[in-house]
């Protein structure tokens, strides 16, 4: 049975497949064979879809399983710009430039047996060190790799330590309309965006630029703190079930969210302050044109309830949510 | 009877006053005579208090009082840098230069009968706006006044929206050591953070750089949301209880809070990724100092159950808190 | 006869085909038939050349012509992503990912009988304006479009004011190695730069990633100031000659220039800051690598006599150019 | 005989002392006594001048005279915020709000028998190293201590660099209104700008806000390269001549500066976009208001030939002036 937000939601209520039954598909890693580093419109889909189908994907985790041990030397296995993989491009069949991709992240489990997620130290990468943009003389941090258990419920990151399961998808996208960019930086079309927000229970808004929208997703994180501050989370090989929809001419710039309490905005860009302009920017004009605000009103409104979530804090660009609850869009 | 949380917090622990019985002193709007616009080593004391004194404190709203109906207008009636009215300074007895001076918010009360805030849409001030720094040639965005009824229980912010009554201290300071710095500017010595956590339930933890520490406080909101993005809060004018205490030979760089869950540290600069920057490694950095942590784990572990508050996002620095739950420094 | 400086430029004393006598191309608009708005691996060639090569290159105006009077409105006629028109890519035979593509730009003239230039002010473009990601809720600045005449010699601006015709390449790039990038965004593969130096007496050199490097060339300028603040130069047709040569091997990160007087790294990110750091730390390795100094001496003397040209300040990417005299290099 | 642009310069044609005979006035280190490193209102005046008047002064180098040799460490002999120390206050008479102090720098000597210069590279200081704000977790730069022989031409960097005597004034400001800002610090009161066009034969215009205008100097860099990259310049301690004026009920918000070829505006602020953004907008208000330009048509017309210098890229704001030739302005 279906809870009450999501019979609710936009998807259900505006999307063209709500109320089809969907079709179950299954993109694995056989049939991914080879995953992308790159969203854009010059790659050749893995699948078709109808809007309201459902798909099991095979993620597999950013650093494609190359880091299998505490003692691997990420700077050694890792290959710029190879990294992040991407399953996809999934055609949603009618979606057109002007539409939105709706995706109801359903659920998300650890795949394999014995399941673990790694998270790395990669030099010159990360919020607290200098980076290939913020190019410094600085020697770089040590590389350190964890290997981390974990299962459905918890994350063991330390004897000390133990942290619940909160999985999320951290990179997720339709194609833009003529570019295609890697699988590490965020935009207006989604991309890496590690937003914790963005997992089961809630629904990404997608703007379509190209035909059949071209969807990717990848990067699975079994936990993740805002702005993934070291660089990576628990990434993770997961499947992911997801229920995709079509919202026809439903024009949006950036990303949206919804889940049981909020709807969000989401801006991708540097500086932070920029991305968080865009994300706030997008919110009063979302409350302008679909909740009834005066887009004064609502500016003034969330300077007062507005929140804000730091998604990713150590990409080329960074990227920012701003909520407001669903108990003022009443 | 105290809870636990305070009982165990690192002022009750650590302060020299903690068990002292508190004298309390009332600094009202006689007594404080003249507020201050600039918080400095170079203005008169209007208290002495001991460590673990309490002090009732009558601020002002941000506007000190000139903006009373929704007819007015800002850029009439306010005037740089006359602006967030200041009490202090309040000299805490021993407060030395590499010492912390912990304030402890127990209550903050609309002041006044029929007690009213007031939000302002003020030209060239707020995030989505061009500003003084930010310098644009757009025309600015229209003057609006919001005159909003508030009482303990509730913000009647329209007819359709009622907001909670959560109010916190917008701009808390110690004194810079030589400079003096308008109370609109965050920085090292606290200043306007508006960060909403800093409210009753909280204790903040500034770094003293003069003798006796110099306090200041002002600026309460009756809410606010993450940012104040439209520049302004629900201002207000309020009776602020504050509990005040002194920990000797606590070195730390920027300001700290601490309240029931969490602890955090507190970070002001621009562009918005150093003020990040600032909270996260501070927050490392206490991790290793006090928790028991190796730094690069402390770094690791916050990319996974790290949190950000963004505080304001329109001042000349912007201001964010990185927080971890007490729960993973046990 | 060749001056001095050409000669004993890393072009000509590094470049496979320096000494050949260079065949002459002509890429013309009827040759290159589809200009390209991405700058990436996936578009098919549009001419081959050997290392030491002269190309002719015919290119469009920014707005690709479709701005013909002063009472036409870009928002109108101008479509965003096409926008700011490529010739190529050009492939030149035998690089490979780890060389260098060497452009030296030998003639810059006006196309056309009658030649006129073009400046727009566009909405939510330029330097002080809110834009697509500096997101604010001001109005745009108005619309205004300015044609000017143009010759070799000067400008003809206004009544008031004739400027000197120093043209120079606003879009230089190679390919990314899987990335496709629009046009109007600089990066580490070149782009929409907007160097005003990258005239008639430089050599850009581009950091080769796929093979064949694809060059991709546009966007000429018949004057420029620092920044392009406005959002747009006097935009002109123009025919471009270039020699094109090949460097094998020599690995660098972003993209550099070289003049009679002095050689230039050049950095593309935001913030600006990062941009600068880009620009002088390639500058620091270059020195450091190429001409004998330990690299924190290269730091210090930069201190001294490092010059810093704004190019770019209006795109999605800021481009920063920093330079030393060759004077301080031998 | 005085050059013509001198003659015609704003300073000679608007200032109120333009035509007296000049008192000479000697601020020497005796009568300084104590040096300041904050920039305010709350400091007595060392000096009294009449508009017109010349003032020879004698500045400290910006460590004071701390470092002495190569062997010396920064990190042991500098204290924050104890550095850059600043002759005056000097109070020019008849100087209020809304009134204008033109500071013609006539010349500057190095100072003392043997004269050298210092350049340091401070730990976490700099461009290309984390700092106090860009906070990062990497180690720090080597300290390097640089003794550089220096006389009225030249500059001993090294045996195999000369660099010539270019000297300019780092630090030059009147008071903020009713703040105290630290001597490292630049803002629109002037302060640490670091730019190298301010050398003898340019005049700087500073926007008095206290009364008596409370004029600062110090920090004289023998020489000095685009951005001080490396943190500091050749930090010397020098005689500096100059002539001081007023000009009355001149309206302008940032420091501004003409020498014979150019006017400049100069915008202080991070991230490095604003500090330009300011820059330029005070250039085309300029423009707009004492030169007869429509507003729309100034900013069109930097876009073809504005000129930018970065001053400091190091300090807590930098620095960015924005220049357009005289021969514009006829």
């Amino acid at each position: 049975m279906k809870s009450q937000w999501l019979q609710d939601s936009i998807m259900m209520t505006r999307g063209v497949g709500a109320r089809r039954e969907p079709r179950v598909h299954h993109l694995t890693e056989a049939l991914q064979s080879s995953y992308h580093y790159t969203i854009g419109p010059y790659s050749a889909p893995v699948l078709h879809v109808q809007p309201g189908d459902r798909v099991v994907v095979e993620t597999r985790d950013a650093f494609e399983g190359k880091i299998k041990e505490e003692s691997d030397k990420p700077s050694e296995l890792l290959t710029m710009p190879y990294l992040n993989p991407q399953n996809g491009p999934i055609i949603v069949e009618g979606a057109e430039k002007g539409d939105v991709i709706a995706v109801h992240i359903e659920k998300m489990s650890p795949r394999g047996a014995d399941p673990h997620g790694f998270c790395c130290l990669i030099p010159n990468f990360g919020a607290l060190t200098g980076t290939d943009y913020t190019a410094l003389l600085n020697e770089p941090l040590p590389e350190i790799v964890r290997k981390i258990k974990i299962d459905e419920e918890n994350v063991y990151w330390s004897r000390r330590h133990t942290l619940p399961y909160r999985p999320h998808i951290g990179t997720l996208s339709v194609s833009p309309e003529i570019d295609s960019i890697n699988a590490l930086t965020p935009d207006n079309h989604g991309g890496n965006m590690d937003v914790p927000d963005m997992g089961p229970g809630s629904i990404t808004y997608l703007p379509v630029r190209s035909p059949g929208g071209r969807l990717f997703i990848g990067d699975a994180h079994a936990c993740q703190g805002d702005g993934e501050v070291c660089g990576t989370a628990v990434e993770y090989a997961s499947t992911t079930t997801i229920r995709v929809d079509l919202i026809k001419q439903w024009k949006i710039d950036w990303p949206r969210l919804e889940n049981a309490d909020a709807v969000m905005s989401i801006g991708s860009a540097r500086p932070l302050e920029d991305a968080t302009r865009i994300a706030y920017r997008e919110l009063v004009r979302w409350m302008a044109a679909d909740y009834g605000f005066d887009q004064w009103d609502a500016y003034m409104l969330l300077s007062q309830c507005g929140k804000v979530r730091l998604g990713n804090f150590v990409d080329p660009k960074y990227t920012v949510g701003a909520m407001i609850s669903k108990h003022y869009l009443k």
